[in-house]
């Protein structure tokens, strides 16, 4: 069985591996460059993790563990060009380099060598090392529904912004359809793969799920209470730009009268010192007491997945490799 | 048999019912739009009309004829924003409606609803109306080879615009992957959904792309020759934009040195009247006799398109259908 450390260093030799070299280089040139610029691969390795869970030839469903990582990276290069960001990875974004209609592009053929990877079938001799093809009608099937609820969460995300009404449930949904569904199917997919029971792919689904929420949750957190060293962004992002996150919608929530006037004001202010601003939406978030409302959300919910890896059938040792990386993505020591 | 009128009603029934009335609106709207402003569904009728020849039960296919429609209308929401188009079969473009972020984003959501479509079984309790699995696999990797093949057609397409040294071999190559290719495919995709050999698939998939590669050579010939009030658009806009079609690559190819000093002054002139500028490109196209040479080269296209029918192991009964549909797409009497 492979460790986490293993499992990228393989990711990230056959992503070199991809290449992408074929003809127009305007075409596949952004491709080459978005999946160079690393990342955590967090799908890719979610996805082998539950797959070791049963089997140990990882190598098998390495194209489909590469879908994954560039189906995501497609989204990033569409994200980047709608949210007209400037920086990803510390590099200058594919539309700020080759223009808006080379991330479009791009982007596009990215998406469809995603499915191609994911039907991919590598030719072997041995029977072992080659997935069911029924196995694989159901992987695909998830990555679709997967692929599908990203988009539907980038269009809440962009409808959220132009709404004053926005509730922390409809604020969950959109988090769970645009971040933690991907993670969710990448180990349900590692686990179709591997031939695991519907009943165990639903379970780590759920596990991947619940930690995604949870990681999101604590990524509104820390932009508010963190510390920017290790945080890696400046504080008070979200603050600024009036971000409808689970600390804003909850505090408009448990606000009281004055509370909500005062908050109604920052978010309306059209000129304000940044720093006096963050001060002061902080204080409202202390007074109503949200960052232990978050924190016991996030508790939650991480206690919730951990749960659910109970319920696989292949035994807590195999499944601590899971609640390892789960701590280790919510930057714990385990 | 049902006739080409009949397929189509079908076809458009079809996406009739599909409705994609999910959640966000925001979403699904600009893609019922898109779908529901017609067109003469080409791609679906033509394959179709491939899975005729061997087999009647058209039904059984319809959500991977679907699926062909719904990519094609995809490709035209990301081309009308890389080309800041606005108007779409006598409607504004998505892009104008919505804005890009949504023709960018629902335009993704088709493309992974086309790769939903493509994938579709049918339920169904009689065994003779389910595609067997291994053709459908085969069907998607055909769809996959034309998918990504337009992206690099309309990479060329975009590349050949700042380029002065396009050549006609390479703008052959561009129509071929940007609009042949997927015609051929739709034909493909029929005979192996129907069960086809791999020969009838691939003659099938050859008149398609010949076919697709004589009519957009005629779209370029009628742009500079055509009747204004039959062609359906303004004469000459290829000439005022510069665009490098068979015309203008083959002239500037058979020119001498006078002819060719006249055509790059007009290629290079800043500001000119637009009739002028067509009639004396005109008069060159005249002087070097391409009207012929263009229309040699369809006459020829076109009768390598039906000798590939002939190769079909059906029959020439059979296929006359397609050998009327392709006289019908080129505005002949067959």
């Amino acid at each position: 069985m492979l460790t986490q450390d293993q499992l990228l260093e393989k990711i990230n030799a056959a992503i070199d591996a991809l290449r992408y070299n074929a003809k127009p280089d305007a075409l596949y040139e952004p491709i080459r460059y978005a999946l160079s610029l690393g990342g955590k691969r967090i799908r890719p390795v979610l996805m082998l993790m539950a797959y070791q869970l049963y089997r140990f030839d990882v190598d098998t469903i390495m194209p489909q563990a590469l879908a994954l990582e560039t189906y995501h990276n497609f989204t990033l290069l569409h994200d980047d060009v709608m949210d007209r960001a400037e920086v990803r990875r510390g590099k200058p974004c594919v539309h700020q380099v080759w223009g808006d209609n080379a991330a479009i592009l791009s982007g596009d053929a990215m998406l469809i060598l995603a499915y191609r990877l994911m039907t991919e079938q590598r030719t072997a001799d041995d029977e072992d090392v080659w997935v069911n093809p029924s196995a694989l009608t159901d992987a695909l099937k998830t990555f679709t529904e997967a692929t599908l609820g990203v988009c539907e969460g980038q269009q809440y995300d962009i409808d959220f912004e132009r709404r004053n009404d926005v509730t922390v449930d409809e604020y969950m949904e959109m988090i769970r359809l645009k971040t933690s569904l991907l993670l969710g199917c990448a180990l349900k997919i590692g686990a179709q793969l591997a031939g695991a029971s519907a009943t165990d792919a639903q379970s780590l689904y759920d596990f991947g799920e619940k930690v995604g929420l949870a990681f999101q949750l604590q990524d509104d957190l820390l932009d508010v209470y963190g510390d920017p060293v290790i945080f890696g962004k400046k504080i008070g992002g979200d603050i600024l730009c009036n971000k409808k996150t689970f600390m804003l919608l909850s505090t408009q929530q448990r606000a009281d009268a004055a509370q909500r006037q005062q908050l109604d004001m920052w978010l309306n202010a059209e000129t304000f010192d940044a720093d006096e601003k963050i001060a002061s939406v902080r204080a409202i978030y202390d007074a109503v007491g949200i960052r232990r409302v978050c924190e016991q959300k996030i508790e939650e919910l991480f206690a919730e997945a951990l749960r659910c890896l109970d319920a696989v059938s292949v035994g807590e040792a195999r499944t601590q490799a899971l609640r390892d990386f789960s701590h280790h993505l919510m930057g714990r020591q385990s």
